[in-house]
């Protein structure tokens, strides 16, 4: 839980406000997107003017959203208030975040990672929290601003973006009661689930095919791996992040990773275990990083050895 | 909303009885076993003894739920009353039901298809709830049952398989509210998804993979298809339902479909479209049937013909 003092605090810097520059982290997901527009239309009814700055450009899949076509990349410019959504540390806001041109201006921090770096003057921070949206459904509460059907639309969207759908373990009951009162306040998960999922690429979908193919299953690793003209072939530069998913739904499958070569020759890992399995160690020993269930890494040329390096750093970390 | 006064009855007759035989339907899913399962458990902590009837195999990935060992095809045989959940009609029992044997005391429905055959001396049915796990929740509530963490799990899990994770449309905040409030009991999303979602075989994996990278995108239908010989090796004997939803998850796609081919020659299609496009006329076309997003026919052979006569019910459907 924040800190209620810090909330007191921020609700009466952001009332004193006439102008409010909100930001959101660089390679955005619907989470930071939803919060930053759910505050900035509550701040808006409140009567103030809004900035919206994001130094990244915002996943195609996150266009349904009411306002999104008022975020663009922009510094601070003599704002009020400046507010950071989401963002673990100040290096993930790109030429957003920049206190020289602030002054003596307050700066908010609105976020609920383990790992944040309050870098804010006011630090409204709950790590207990299994989206930033959540800590924003508190803030727009406590100002009194009634959600309207969008901003109901956004802060869900944060929470079913955070949460894949309420079925991560840091959702609580507390997100799910959230989550009640945005759809009573008119928020449509089917329509959430079906603009943010249901919107990929028939090349994702080929590169999908192409990966599952050409998986192996051994002593309960499903890995699969794709070189770099292969993509190119299926039309696809980016966004292939759904399926080592899909490769962990295997029953027999406790680990799953999948490799992806770039243009420079470097290699994508995304790694992704059962509950039961912390598979943290094994992306670090490859020089990479992440959560227990789900990390990654950058792995240097050649890849025609890339998994079998991978495959060898889950034996050592496993059996040593 | 179910009749209270029917509720008040079917209160009165199970609490009057010492041993009630309950049984779900043929086809199982999550929803008529997690409610069988979660109004056992309950009636047992009344201390009634119950009877577990269900006249089909269940499946495997619902094995984790507590009591699925005491479930099996039985025929009414003198029990106190009689209780039906789940099913729509009478001859989704088998055996199960035998009104001979019953005799006169009471029989019991608890349903929630909008198609629903009252065929019950008590009909608990209520055509708004999304599962009919949210009725029996209500009943243990009214039986003034406490639930354990187990009934939580079974109830959550019915409610989560038939909303797909609170995804369908048919899901309302009384859904949720339920679902809220079940994770407060003990229940957990996170373990419900992971035993009954994510516990696909490998053979399942590479049907999905053969059949993405066989399909065809053509004026936004997305389809492939599969033959007998192919399921074979690939060691797939039934459990290709998902395909067809991971085709309709491509953003050009409006209507999918996917033909498995089975041993005596006939074609199995699955339809299914996105929820501006109603697709059960063409499955009634084709001589088959369901809802409007996801319907279904058995078409003859041949194989190589199938997909061409789907394609051209399609277009005759929508361009008279």
């Amino acid at each position: 839980m924040f800190d209620p003092q810090v909330l007191s605090s921020v609700i009466i810097t952001l009332k004193n406000a006439r102008t409010v520059f909100i930001a959101a982290h660089i390679q955005p997901d619907g989470d930071c997107v939803g919060s930053q527009l759910a505050l900035a239309e509550a701040l808006q009814l409140l009567g103030k003017r809004t900035v919206l700055s994001l130094d990244d450009k915002i996943p195609e899949n996150l266009n349904f959203l009411k306002g999104v076509k008022e975020i663009a990349p922009r510094e601070p410019n003599g704002e009020d208030v400046f507010v950071y959504v989401d963002g673990s540390d100040s290096k993930r806001y790109g030429k957003a975040l920049n206190r020289a041109s602030s002054g003596t201006r307050p700066v908010i921090l609105i976020d609920h990672h383990v790992t944040n770096e309050p870098f804010g003057d006011l630090n409204l921070v709950d790590t207990a929290a299994a989206s930033t949206a959540e800590i924003v459904f508190d803030l727009i509460r406590a100002l009194q601003v009634q959600r309207t059907p969008s901003i109901a639309q956004a802060l869900l969207t944060g929470i079913i973006t955070d949460t894949m759908g309420f079925r991560t373990t840091a959702t609580t009951p507390a997100t799910l009661e959230k989550g009640t009162a945005l759809v009573r306040d008119g928020a449509s998960i089917p329509q959430i689930i079906d603009q943010v999922y249901n919107r990929r690429s028939y090349a994702f979908l080929r590169v999908l095919g192409y990966a599952i193919s050409h998986s192996k299953l051994e002593r309960h690793i499903l890995w699969s791996a794709i070189d770099y003209k292969t993509l190119q072939d299926l039309g696809v530069n980016n966004g292939t992040s759904g399926v080592v998913t899909q490769l962990l739904s295997v029953a027999d499958a406790r680990i799953a990773f999948f490799l992806t070569e770039k243009q420079d020759g470097h290699i994508d890992l995304s790694l992704r275990s059962r509950a039961d399995v912390d598979i943290s160690g094994v992306a670090t020993r490859l020089g990479g990083g992440g959560h227990k269930q789900a990390a990654g890494a950058l792995l240097p040329p050649p890849f025609e050895t890339a998994a079998q390096r991978v495959l060898d750093a889950i034996q050592q970390e496993y059996k040593p």
